[in-house]
């Protein structure tokens, strides 16, 4: 049975979605942002079902945002950790995912290393499966907050232009984001070296460049992806402060913006490399709202997938 | 107090159990397995208890097992685990156990690596204990949720035959099982090579037997134990592919059993040792069953022991 | 909004304390501890608050007192442990708290390594801040635990004589008892090698000896402190065995204590090292009620700081 029209039982992937079910989702959120009273039915429509959060590779932040979503929701959330789990000791990733359903879950949100497992499991079990990141391939839950956070900022996205800094090469944020920001009407600019932003990312339908001014001048947004030390190598880039120098956001590059562009950051943060301490602190910066925004689009997430099936 | 006849506050062991006080707990699992309405008195007969996991030993599945089934009984669960413990640094596991009494548990679930450790805990503090498995002694939880499984599958256990298969030496899984199925009048038959089922186990009431054939050929059901890697030696057995070619249930050994013979497993699955993959996902095989009646079994032990204490 | 005439949102170190502060929360814990009646009020205070419990040093005693305190006051607690965390990857103690925050924590217990980091997390997030030790400076949960216990067992604590004894020189609990049982108005003796207790820590108030016999003979509470392992070198102590002949409460050294005097630890216990074994488990020793009282300690302190904030 649908709510408000939507008819998934698991959210696997941004690429797949339309448009409207996007923005189905966005407004969900929006919806429960608003909602002040302790006991309007949203707090209550997952009361009685167990949802598993089965992170099969190290998170914090998404984890906790997860389980705060389904607690508020009124949930029971129980985590399993890759490292703790004996559950994987020699089983494979589906027989795992079977005895999770068989110890009576009602949903499975997935973290795991590899791209394309949350839609395996969702075709061998009967629970909703939900996408906390599969390796390089997407992180849809972090791409719906980032746009909620955009939306609620920007309004329409209707070609505004967004541009994504960093490391994009193996970034599942990026992918994400890619797809949902563009089937929004939004224009994408991919931007960083390009030993971590390839030429011919411009095929998934993003401008590319390599030239900081060129990625920020025109921005309504810029997005900042975390740069991950150890990919620091004469391969990828010889240090972080010459990253730091020539992409990190700071004083200098920041003129560069519009005066009403904003800054995004899905943490944690490298205060010092990919942004200067005093931006990350400054008005332009949206980043605390998009931890917050997270738990208002988790919830519609996991309502929209959990409470009907 | 007793709950319908129910007289211990602990479930320490199988061992020591009479016929009828495992029937007793069959009994109460078929009966919460039946209540669908989410209202019934059984899901609130916790509520106001706080049990404590106390996982001294590494488990996923049956911490997460008893998780569930306190869960859904209304009590709240707080879970300890033996590596992020500091409680047990330079301490007694009698003081951590009086000290987990004293931060107000009404009951203790221990898994140690030390047999008769639950029966010793049961003589230092008030609160009630259930064993999730001590060291290479017994496994009751485990047990009872195989015979019930077996109950439920093949009716009354008197005269059924049932062999276990596999690496029976230390495993406490075979222990408990052994005592609880001979006790409701269940022939057993226990069955490996030499190394991993010595000849004197028959003592212990069972057959014992080393020929494959022999072992699966008038069983009413196979309860296959997972070989531990770690055991592979020349000791032991040479390979795990010499294990699985003689002892591994495969389409060739398959062929000996009787036709509506049911094959259980205690998880986690090796596929492709002790079992063919293909016959693990067959209709003969009742793994994931026992996966689920877990849950009720370890609710049925848990209302029995803490409801009332 | 005050409760009852406290004022604080945060409980950050005793020395900022008044004596009235101190009262008050020990007769609220006094207050919970008679509360029979599961309906209570008081049980449901923290109804729909969700606490962190952010946890950047190992501790599972503590965690695990402020996780069932905070249940029993209707809260929910997500824990959050250092080791786990990938919310710190690189990122500052201000980012993390700020993301807590901003996942919708109402109140966060911190333990870190940093002395003054909870003070320092006061400034820059919005929400009460509980301090559940902070490097070598404070330990206020617990040095109020103990001064409960003790006004329990001993009355008014206005000079009473309490000597501490041990590995006092980087103690957070001498420090914060010194603090706590000093304003009080008793009279605290800090007692063991002179490695272990520099002399001029009599500048904090307290008497100093290196005698055993003098720091026994007239006390009315002996405050034992774990000694810890990693100590031991030529320059703190040569060995366990020196130090437990020595300063260990023994047989012999228990007689030159007053008949009623009575002891405390705060865990976990080195039995044979600085206490007997027979002497922790007589009716001197009021060790587990320290523990027990903690839960009624710390809901009196997470009721006061967070109910009304």
């Amino acid at each position: 049975m649908a709510v408000n029209g939507w008819t998934r039982k698991s959210l696997l992937t941004i690429e797949d979605l339309k448009p409207d079910e996007i923005s189905l989702i966005l407004d969900k959120a929006d919806e429960i942002k608003r909602i002040s009273d302790k006991s309007d039915p949203i707090y209550s429509s997952l009361r009685g079902k167990r949802v598993i959060n089965l992170f099969m590779e190290p998170s914090t932040r998404t984890r906790v945002a997860f389980e705060v979503a389904a607690k508020s929701l009124g949930a029971d959330i129980i985590t399993i950790t890759g490292e703790a789990s004996s559950l994987t000791k020699g089983e494979t990733l589906k027989d795992t995912a079977l005895n999770v359903q068989a110890l009576g879950a009602d949903a499975i949100i997935i973290r795991h290393s590899s791209p394309g497992s949350p839609l395996f499991l969702s075709k061998v079990v009967d629970v909703p499966i939900i996408n906390a990141g599969d390796g390089a391939h997407e992180h849809p839950s972090q791409a719906l907050l980032d746009i909620y956070t955009l939306r609620d900022k920007l309004g329409d996205l209707k070609d505004k232009k967004i541009t994504i800094l960093g490391d994009i090469l193996f970034s599942r944020v990026a992918r994400s984001n890619l797809w949902g920001l563009t089937k929004l009407g939004a224009k994408v600019t991919l931007a960083g070296p390009p030993t971590l932003v390839p030429p011919d990312f411009k095929h998934l339908g993003a401008r590319v460049t390599h030239d900081p001014q060129t990625a920020l001048e025109d921005a309504d947004a810029v997005m900042l992806l975390r740069i991950q030390h150890e990919r620091q190598s004469v391969s990828h880039f010889p240090s972080l402060s010459e990253y730091a120098n020539v992409f990190g956001l700071g004083p200098e590059s920041t003129k560069w913006m519009k005066e009403k562009a904003i800054i995004l950051h899905p943490g944690p943060l490298n205060r010092g490399v990919e942004i200067d301490s005093a931006i990350a602190d400054s008005s332009r910066s949206v980043i605390l709202e998009q931890v917050s925004n997270g738990i208002a689009v988790r919830m519609a997430i996991m309502h929209l997938c959990i409470s009907t099936s």
